[in-house]
């Protein structure tokens, strides 16, 4: 069960279309294949892993969103198999399948950009990928088979815009966006689908929504997850490339549950043109919109880290007094990757010996241990090198006892500031992933 | 259980005298308090953890080790409290208790090494500390109240030697030296201890003895768990640093159970100089000692890793091809510390993409996925970015289905190669370390 994971509402975005299909990727037989399509002016930026064993639709998405400028038309996920470590083949298949949907949805193949998450090291089933992608192509077909542009009216009526789903019925059926963040699910125990409507100094109102699936296999570097956002907003690629590398830092790329980067971590930002236009020109209304975005990407990465892998604490590693923000990083890091903090945070453990373990490895020079400050919580537990006068460990414990933990440190050598989020190590880790592949 | 754990049967070395008792710092009322009296002209080398959280003994032990130039006349080791974010009030014990070892065994304080293992940030407890090595100093006394220095006789009657246990009558009973060996352990299964002894070519027979304890907190850097060799041999201390420095190396710094670097790892190597002379002025003899030194280092290092905690698997994770050493033990190290892969091991699932996902994550700038081959045991299972062609699942999970399991990855890029040792991530790590404080 996630700990205390609850998320705002989501809203349809305007201009995006959606079908789930059971392709027969996942052995139990649920949906496992996400076609997602664009209103025709849409723009779009990404982030990808920084793994050097990328997977080939990693590197095909790359590839495509570059020759297509961010002008992209179409986003394919499927579940259960992740298309890494599988050499040529698995490029070769990547990019067919973004040709089939191409085909499908009178498109270029440049526009069509591939996912996968699953299993890593086996070859996608390329059949029943393909009658995959001919259903579900049907389907959006069946609503409306090319989204029509459609200029941003300046009306401020925005809920009646929302009522009426503007120029994609589709969109307004928020059942397919719920079945989307279902397809694209691995060992995620819940989908993780929300959304952030913010009103401009004009009156438009526009709409973030966002899908993210993960659970394990969770330290994104300059990157993440799978994760999918889409705002009606017409924006440049420029800065919406520029808004979501921004966002990613503190959200995504702040969290960890095990430590282990995946080859097939991507976020994508979506806009469709279908409502108002922003541009770093109008500095409040793009702050409106960037403040949005980053609380949007925080709640989907939480969401994930809530959602982890036998995880029955959400904890934040708070850390302040550093030099620089990188070796607050560390420190957050080497907390919340520690296997033995984990499972004393898993066992409501108070152990703030095991914190200090953490802290002393993390590699920071001339660190001053005597500077150090521990808390639990509001709870100071330890300073000037020894357990904090006045600690006892019951209040320590208390803190431990509740489902979201507070662990803030005190470097005491800077103004340096930085937040981790990560879960504890439970024995249903263990179970999971050594169940995982049998 | 430990995994494969079988060492040579050990033997007691001249010059070393040993007491164990029950002081009441561990709760079961088992021994936790080891006290360890050299010969008059020992050498003494040790190495410490790189912690920036270093424990209050080790803080002490550098200094006295440093004031004393390694002339140390006796070891004092607690299990079941680290003395560890401690604070002033622990550097103020670690003194005192020296002091109370030094007074009763009529030595220097300087001439005192204090360690300490177990719970961190937890004052000892300072009576159970003293009436323990008053009780320990009793029986030291009893046998032997200062053991007198015996220049090494030319004969090669070693096994004479040691028979009649020389100037030291006390160190021919071994029951005294696996006493000590579980003494000092904590989630430790069994006692580690072992010797290795060699010949020089001046027909001189030369001991070395050594025990350790560790089981989880294990990825020492530049240091060691708790690690304690003895040697009859007369050596310079610089020289015996040199070697000591040399061999951790290839074996305590090779090895990691959870990635958590302890704030109280040491490793101590002790010349009790009760038997033949080395240095390296004798290149051959000083090759001989070191080699049987790297391999004793090596067996327990070894020993740790097959008692880690909740152990069902000993992984030898070897890479190849690297460009420099650095680089193979990140991968090394970034597939021996993964959750996931560990996980994986513990389910004897041959999961290649995940040792992909590990090396991918590592860091390795420019790194090739065409030129890295990976292979369980002799299996190739990855090569050219792919599965490997006729690599088979059976054959793979064969290989994991056995208790040592070799993990051989080629960078593809170089000729430096590295080897790290590790467990795998079992139910039984969780429930150690969820239960370890309760």
């Amino acid at each position: 069960m996630p700990v205390n994971l609850e998320l705002a509402a989501p809203v349809a975005v305007a201009g995006v279309q959606l079908a789930s299909v059971a392709a027969g990727v996942k052995r139990d037989g649920s949906d496992d294949l996400l076609l997602i399509a664009l209103s025709a002016e849409s723009t779009c930026a990404a982030v990808f892993t920084q793994s050097a064993f990328a997977a080939a639709p990693v590197t095909v998405a790359r590839d495509h969103l570059a020759r297509s400028a961010g002008g992209v038309r179409a986003l394919l996920v499927n579940a259960g198999n992740a298309n890494a470590g599988t050499g040529e083949p698995g490029i070769v298949m990547a990019r067919g399948h973004c040709a089939a949907v191409a085909e499908a949805l009178d498109l270029s193949s440049e526009s069509v950009l591939p996912f996968s998450t699953g299993v890593i090291g086996q070859l996608l089933p390329d059949d029943a990928m393909r009658t995959g992608i001919a259903a579900a192509a049907r389907a959006l077909r069946a609503n409306s088979v090319t989204p029509a542009p459609a200029p941003a009216p300046a009306d401020a009526d925005a809920d009646a815009r929302h009522a009426t789903g503007m120029n994609s019925p589709v969109t307004t059926d928020i059942g397919d966006w719920r079945r989307a963040a279902s397809a694209i699910m691995t060992t995620d125990t819940v989908p993780k689908l929300t959304s952030r409507t913010v009103t401009l100094g004009g009156g438009e109102v526009v709409t973030l929504t966002g899908m993210a699936k993960g659970a394990g296999m969770i330290e994104p570097h300059m990157a993440t997850m799978l994760a999918y956002v889409f705002t009606d907003a017409r924006i440049e690629q420029t800065c919406l490339q520029r808004a979501l590398e921004a966002g990613v830092t503190g959200s995504f790329n702040a969290i960890t549950v095990d430590g282990d980067t995946s080859t097939n971590d991507a976020c994508v930002l979506c806009a469709t043109a279908c409502g108002a236009s922003l541009s770093t020109n109008n500095q409040a209304d793009w702050a409106t919109f960037t403040d949005a975005l980053d609380a949007l990407l925080r709640d989907l990465s939480h969401a994930i880290v809530r959602d982890a892998e036998g995880a029955t604490k959400f904890i934040t590693v708070r850390v302040a007094g550093g030099r620089d923000r990188d070796e607050c990083r560390r420190v957050g890091y080497a907390i919340a990757n520690s296997p033995l903090v984990k499972t004393a945070m898993f066992a409501s453990d108070a152990n703030v010996g095991r914190l200090l373990m953490a802290i002393g490895k993390a590699g920071i020079e001339g660190l001053d241990a005597n500077a150090v400050r521990v808390s639990l919580g509001d709870v100071l537990a330890f300073e000037q090198g020894g357990i904090a006068a006045g600690y006892n460990e019951e209040a320590g414990a208390a803190v431990m006892a509740e489902p979201e933990i507070l662990v803030a440190i005190d470097l005491g050598r800077g103004d340096a500031t930085t937040e981790v989020f990560t879960s504890d190590l439970s024995h249903a880790y263990v179970s999971i992933n050594a169940d995982y592949r049998s």
